[in-house]
């Protein structure tokens, strides 16, 4: 898609191309865990991270699948929002001098990713129903839930123990 | 906050910082909506958008009062995370050759934006607690139910109107 063609024609096309969207984004987000899982102390959120590093390796295999299911090629577009929530967590991950606020800087990072992956997931689900694919509906849906699952998490992780470390 | 420097020494500088990466957010925010206004071609999409700028102006007014509460200084720091969201929501725009599938898009882009809103206000409410800042999490706490409360009417209007005229 080009920044100046009008390639967006139907549902369909918005549907493939927001699919394409959030492909860039889970293969940016697998990139990033990494530094994440290292710039992390406390042990249970630097676990928590290293299984969302797994799950993000099973939500690509699933966008994969529904590209398969839908009958296009598998392909990341230029997601510039992912881009800007990853930057923006590496500079501030970058600013501060102190662990115990480092973790509660990248939880708070982890959740801004979370949210992005849940409006996206959430509005693809709702397209491919319009479109009759309830099948890639179904797909996506775990995806969502897992992005929600792990959204949860991260909030009872911050309340109960990275905040109250951070504020020491 | 420079990129080279570690200023954030505290969960206390953290909440300032994101308090003002909210700020810039906001007021981008507000920038963006006109134009989200005068491209949505259904009237109750256009009376949404129309109403969350209003509220936008409301929620710009309180963080700067939360900044005075705070004996910090109302000031923005640049918030690539949402540049990055408004940047593709605009670049997507500009590709849809649709009125009623552009609808579906800006909807999207709207819920990307709130869902945005929603993580950081989530955070701070937290962190503002753990401060002992009652009072400042009080003030965020009604920008972040109201993030909330328009994200759930846009997935009303997304499923109960939008989606089905652009599937048509």
């Amino acid at each position: 898609m080009g920044f100046f063609s009008k390639d967006i024609k139907s549902l369909d096309d918005l549907f493939v191309h927001t699919l394409r969207d959030v492909y860039y984004a889970e293969k940016e987000i697998k990139n990033a865990l990494p530094d994440m899982i290292d710039k992390a102390t406390n042990p249970m959120l630097k676990a928590g991270f290293e299984q969302h590093l797994q799950e993000t390796e099973g939500h690509i295999e699933r966008v994969e699948q529904v590209f398969e299911m839908h009958g296009v090629k598998a392909k990341g577009v230029d997601c510039p929002a992912i881009d800007g929530i990853l930057e923006e967590a590496s500079e501030v991950a970058g600013e501060v001098d102190d662990k115990q606020v480092l973790d509660a800087a990248l939880i708070a990072a982890a959740q801004a990713v979370e949210h992005y992956e849940i409006t996206r997931y959430g509005t693809l689900v709702e397209w491919a129903k319009q479109l009759g694919r309830e099948d890639c509906a179904a797909v996506l849906k775990k995806n969502l839930d897992e992005e929600k699952a792990t959204d949860k998490k991260l909030t009872a992780l911050a309340e109960s123990k990275i905040n109250l470390q951070a504020a020491e």
